[in-house]
């Protein structure tokens, strides 16, 4: 126990300024506590059915943790005192503090997330922009019994230092470390889990539904953002939320960095003194229950009074509220705001107004938050520690030309070169961001490129309709997000046989973004279809051919993948592509008794395999299998006459590339005792 | 070409009392117009590969049609005269028809469709609802030239009457007959296959940006349901039409009968003679135009004043339309209406205005329509037809009564048993329509039971959120549906392990509902995920045994299969069911050399093929895998080490059952010659 204490980074530091002794005590009574709240045996270490592990396996899991951070110096570098922060173990130490305490708290935290994020600009922007609304949500509302939920990965690191994982904060996306999301795996303090965004409010629909049957009284917290509110989800559940009428509190949080070029077009709803009042007026307990009785006396009067009552409501409020309101208010969600959500006395009046509320059902509060806040205390700091936007950009324009051989990056060029070609090419783009090198694309394709943000289902039949229009679309989803458009896959393209261009990013698995952007599926499910051709290029030339065969291809739909970032050569010559036969594979190096067979971008591994072996004097065959679906049969037959082992390899989950050729070789009898199949994986589970 | 002309059926007929000679004429070249408008070679006759058939072929195929339609007699008993309607081929026969000939035709449309329709009394009132609006649209717009949208099957009965259909309506839904739904390979004149519903608004949207890309000038209508307004993808869909701000129109055809509640317990938009006049100012050229201008100059003058006025427009007009049209404008569409959808001269006067816009982005046009409208003079005869809303229920009622044995009601009757034991059990049910019998449920668990509608996203999500709230959720979606929420089955369920009991009903084929509605893919899309537990019942014992053991896990998702309608037994005793061993397969018969190994329903189809085997003297093992993950490896061993051949029969795609069979024995080594695997998948592709 001793040594964990000793070696928490951010409890003892000689910056510090506050009660030394209290923080000390404090840090190391919160080391003890850490187990409490951090379920250690589920979390990070899955699977390990150690489920009773013991109060003190935790503080020796804590130690070891701790331990493995690595060089602990680098944080205590320039590290700017927290006083405050430092005797915040858990949100229940922020019941007694005063606004000004907590204003100084949203300094800290502001502080510790600047040096924390400092290599991550943008993360650092989404994160600190809701600073001051994570104090008050959890200076207001008592977490875990009260239940909070986000829906976006960099909303939750405030969250997750007030919620005792400070200490691992610098640990996040790494191997053991915490997730970029809230996990419930990870803390009771994270009631939902965090992922592809737009979730929030049906899970927390659900958990006030689950409370009112069960009698409970806890309240029901969800933030949402403004990107999201462009899926579909979104829509539904306010819709649901709406009718059903249980009781919860969603917050919007309006930072306006949608991706949809409309919301920034608009001009950006003003918070003033007038503004600030009228809220505070619109969620006071006399005006909502005035409210109440109203609805209550004209529904008893009858319908026409009841409409009348409910539309003049409607536009009085609407006349103080920002456009965009009534959106809210016609799916049935009390709509209040717009609350400046870096000004904590606004956000806590309005929050603790609206949780006293006994049974008013749905609440909207639209929270407007600026990335670039900053309060003068650090602004200093993070201006030089974060490059102006104008920066960004040109160091996004440097890595482009530094790194342009990835996949990526190739495939942007070859759909740039066929773009010359079919002049009928139009792009869709959807997904939660777009990739930098996009750009590129959205700038030379200007009118022909829509990125219609979070939209996914609306992206896949938007593409069929632009198909049958004419055109020629190719529809860029992240393998993972594509998920969210199966159906429209199936329905809207591959029944209706219409020629729409799939690329799927981001296949296979993503380094640090760990599970929630891993494309695990996208060849199970994409190739069962009936008349989907599925492919994947095993290099940048190989990438190069299948963006010419794509484009050519017009009397059914297509889809190829490629992984995120990899790179198999830097010395890349872009050579014009040149389509491909249908369902042909080839045979990269011949040898015999094993067969390689790869797909995609584990090839190269085969390849590596085979190096390896042939210097054993093992002469493997290794081949490129390029289409899932329809399969090369001739090249399969072949390889299974003149070997006794084939392998096929691949990166994704089962009833993908292997099932297909399986399910070849076990029909055509290729199984009759002269070969034996096996098939690699590269893919982890969850 | 002679024997088809013929035997047409509607084209001569003794009740005619129009004229005679320019009907048969009018029906001759009708006959001889067809394959023109029908693309027969690929309708119906997909994969045939003979797209370039002469005309004279399709000539012949016609005759071949219309010789297969069953017992022609019967078309004409109590046929009612149709002389406008025997006039109109195609839509351009609309053109010069007076608003009274249009009545005329809409009566004589309701009276065809009363007649071929009578056996299915829900899709009649549906089809009966859009005919005036089919009408009107069609006398307006252009088709093909100018694209017309559906989003459900029933609305295009009378598009498919008035598009050169009309001798095959009574073959719908049969084989090689009509499509229940629009299909762009049945005729020119259905732009984009309508299926689950909600597409339209995406997939015209693509077609009006491809025309404007293209410099064409044809308009684009899509038309969808109040209904369908519940899903998120056509909140997608408008959101993207009201930022691209293309010309196009969408009319919400709203016929209050959405499965939500919400919306039928709100007072009825009553149609008086002033909404009637106001509707057509809106819709005028001048008002538009005035409203152009003004957003013109604002824009100009500044922000504060084009807020302003922007905000003074939506809440003038607001004050006019009914509660729910600033949702349109928000989403960036301009509302008209509402509508009567049954007044002829008032649809027409607003289509014509819409249409005669040139540049004013997307409109939405609310029209109201009534189920139960009829015109006095088929009044008599429809009533005499249909029942009442009464009598339907009570039909209902009867048939629970006599069928209650299939996989259905089983399933139905033992969740009642388990919730009797399971307190804490909640039903959330998504999806187009629900099946009658639940209404049994929804009545039992009452407010235990979340119906959502077309909101398949928030269904899932809103399950996870039950479950996490403490609650132990079953979520009813059928199987196609379910593809609509598969990234929310994958990381707000699977991957955060959260204890969901999907319920994935209409599993496999489903007769003459079609693709549309086949259940294919979900054994592959479910059992490839990490957590899942993936099991399927043989029969309905198996059924009452796997909601029980679905009811008791409870650390983990999972997720059963039936098909519909499917009765093994029907004399079925009820027993309360028995929690089976997870992964846990039986072997029901036991033979030699040849092992069958069934999945779900198609175990049944394995006793007979073991039971005609049998009589020829070849006795075969029969076992039922109950299990897809995990998969019983013991009785797979089994099965390998003590027969030659291993057949797996499975209802469903490739990647599913068989691909995880295949699997473990790969890589088990049971394929080093010893054992021979088959698969048998009873899946036809569309």
């Amino acid at each position: 126990m001793g040594s964990a204490v000793a070696q928490c980074p951010h409890g003892i530091t000689s910056h510090s300024t506050g009660n030394l002794g209290q923080n000390k005590l404090g840090y190391s009574s919160r080391c003890s506590k850490f187990p409490c709240q951090l379920d250690f045996a589920r979390f990070g270490l899955l699977h390990q059915g150690s489920s009773a592990a013991s109060s003190s396996d935790h503080s020796t899991e804590f130690g070891r943790r701790i331990n493995a951070v690595p060089d602990m110096d680098d944080m205590f570098w320039d590290k700017v005192p927290t006083p405050l922060l430092d005797m915040v173990e858990n949100p229940i130490h922020l019941k007694n503090l005063s606004v000004q305490e907590l204003k100084g708290l949203a300094s800290e935290i502001r502080s510790e997330l600047s040096c924390i994020m400092s290599e991550k600009p943008n993360s650092l922007k989404a994160s600190l922009a809701v600073v001051e609304l994570t104090i008050a949500i959890h200076h207001v509302f008592h977490a875990p019994v009260d239940k909070i939920l986000w829906d976006v990965g960099e909303q939750t690191y405030a969250h997750k230092i007030l919620t005792g994982r400070r200490a691992l904060m610098r640990m996040m996306r790494q191997k053991n470390g915490l997730s970029g999301f809230t996990s419930r795996f990870e803390s009771e303090y994270d009631s939902f889990g965090t992922g592809h965004g737009c979730n929030s409010v049906s899970a927390g629909l659900g958990m006030a539904i689950a409370r009112d049957i069960k009698g409970k009284r806890d309240r029901v917290v969800t933030v949402i953002s403004n990107a999201t509110t462009l899926a579909g989800q979104v829509y539904e559940a306010m819709s649901n939320a709406g009718y059903l009428d249980s009781n919860m509190i969603v917050i919007l949080n309006d930072s306006r960095r949608s991706l949809h070029p409309k919301i920034e077009q608009e001009p950006k709803t003003s918070i003033t003194a007038l503004s600030s009042t009228l809220i505070k007026i619109q969620s006071s307990k006399s005006f909502r229950k005035f409210r109440e009785a109203a609805k209550g006396i004209t529904k008893r009067i009858g319908r026409g009074m009841h409409e009348l009552a409910a539309k003049f409501d409607e536009y009085a409020r609407g006349m103080i509220g920002p456009q965009g309101s009534t959106l809210f208010e016609e799916l049935g969600l009390y709509y209040i705001g717009p609350v400046d959500g870096h000004n904590l006395e606004d956000l806590i009046c309005v929050l603790q107004q609206v949780s006293s509320l006994d049974s008013m059902g749905p609440v909207l509060i639209h929270v407007i938050t600026e990335d670039n806040h900053q309060d003068a205390e650090c602004n200093e700091k993070i201006e030089s520690d974060n490059p102006q936007e104008g920066m960004i950009t040109s160091s996004l324009s440097l890595k482009l030309k530094s790194n342009n051989s990835t996949f990526f990056h190739i495939f942007v060029d070859s759909l740039l070169m066929e773009a010359e070609k079919h002049k009928d090419i139009v792009l869709v783009h959807a997904g939660m961001e777009m990739e930098p090198s996009f750009q590129v694309l959205q700038e030379t394709f200007a009118d022909r490129f829509f990125d219609v943000g979070m939209a996914e289902q609306h992206a896949v039949t938007f593409s069929a309709g632009l198909s049958r229009g004419g055109l020629r679309p190719f529809c860029i989803i992240p393998s993972t997000f594509l998920q969210r458009a199966y159906d429209q896959v199936v329905h809207d393209v591959d029944r209706q046989k219409i020629p729409v261009r799939f690329v799927i990013t981001s296949a296979g698995l993503v380094g640090n973004s760990g599970p929630v952007y891993c494309g695990a599926f996208d060849v199970t499910f994409m190739s069962c279809l009936p008349n989907m051709i599925v492919m994947a290029p095993s290099d940048e030339d190989e990438l190069v051919d299948m963006v010419a065969t794509a484009a050519q291809i017009d009397d059914r739909p297509v889809c190829f993948r490629y992984p995120r970032g990899a790179i198999v050569r830097t010395d890349h010559f872009m050579h014009p592509g040149i389509p491909l036969e249908i369902g042909k594979g080839r045979v990269l190096v011949e040898g015999k008794e094993v067969a390689l067979l790869g797909y995609g971008a584990m090839v190269q591994n085969c390849l590596k395999a085979q190096a390896l072996l042939s210097r054993l004097g093992i002469e493997v065959t290794v081949a490129d299998a390029r289409f899932c679906k329809p399969l090369d049969t001739e090249l399969l037959t072949l390889l299974c006459e003149n070997h006794k082992f084939l392998i096929t390899v691949e990166e994704g989950s089962i009833g993908g590339f292997a099932s297909h050729v399986a399910q070849f070789i076990a029909l055509n009898g290729h199984l009759d005792g002269t070969v034996k199949v096996m098939n690699i994986r590269n893919f982890h589970f969850w």
